[in-house]
């Protein structure tokens, strides 16, 4: 097994996309994406910065972002689906923008800004286990926030996550072990269900 | 639960310390203290700003160090041990210095220098339950080095820590559940057995 020395940190990872994107796009380019970018101005950009999170990359309709806390990740996270889902009240079911968020913490490699490795990987693949709305966690990353926030959480089991068929030992054990996806944490309070099906 | 806004981070921490230290202060006050002076002068200063390691605190004969990265901090951990080993080949083993090492893993409070919290209490505890020489890890910080390290793993299985009576859910989990000590690690190579009777 190789031991070249590069710069790691243990990190909590948050992933993060819109549930029915392409359904959205279709029903309404200019608008969907005109929501989408307020949306990221008016409340996730400023919650993670609240958060002390680093927004690492962004996608259409995605973000992988960085936080040294798992407590700070998850806080970020409920925040943002709270204020999402207050958002939501008042607009057609149809027309409502959900995020799934996956966090996952992971002793993760670091180059030039960006971030690698298994706990960047399992981070986005736990992301769609969610559901729209919602915030699922690894055991890792609930392990580290278990009995600090006060939070209802639902057991999803071991999770089969995507690409299982790796044939890495490391990563095999992450899908199918201890440490895949076994938490879906619901905010407390949530006003409305803000539910779509997934596409 | 107080949900109060504290500095965190995710943080491997390694709590080190010499055994029978008192036995070895009985029979050579002296010796000892210029010998555990020079091999933290000479060996586990170096290796720990080696490893990007960050001296929190020193007692009598212990360390508490903090590391961005588990996987830094348990190669700092085995590089000290097989140094210590080759250290210990021509010292008569009465007189031999060896030090357990526990690591773990927590979302760590920090504040003016130092760090609090259960990630703290759980590296202080799985630590006398290292072997001298050797290395105990918690099963937090072994998930984030596992396929990471090559190294020879015994399962400790779970493990009761002090003061489990604690009457905090969050520790009480820490102590029996899946996070609790579950690993030990031995150096390969290691070139002479240094272990010594528990004191």
């Amino acid at each position: 097994m190789a031991e070249a020395r590069v710069d790691r940190r243990l990190a909590a990872i948050l992933a993060a996309d819109v549930s029915g994107y392409s359904r959205l796009m279709g029903v309404d380019e200019e608008g969907t994406l005109t929501a989408l970018k307020a949306c990221r101005r008016e409340l996730l950009d400023p919650k993670i910065a609240e958060h002390r999170g680093r927004i690492v990359k962004t996608t259409g309709d995605g973000a992988l972002v960085e936080f040294a806390s798992a407590v700070d990740a998850v806080r970020c996270a409920m925040d943002i689906q709270r204020a999402m889902a207050k958002r939501n009240v008042d607009i057609p079911e149809h027309r409502r923008i959900a995020f799934r968020i996956g966090i996952n913490v992971g002793d993760i490699i670091t180059d030039e800004g960006d971030i690698y490795g298994d706990g960047v990987n399992i981070a986005a693949r736990i992301e769609p286990l969610a559901e729209p709305g919602t915030v699922c966690l690894s055991d890792s990353a609930y392990q580290q926030i278990k009995g600090k926030l006060s939070l209802d959480v639902a057991d999803m089991g071991e999770q089969q996550l995507k690409n299982i068929e790796r044939p890495c030992a490391s990563i095999a054990f992450t899908l199918t072990g201890p440490q895949a996806a076994r938490r879906c944490l619901f905010p407390k309070g949530r006003p409305s269900p803000c539910f779509h099906s997934r596409t």
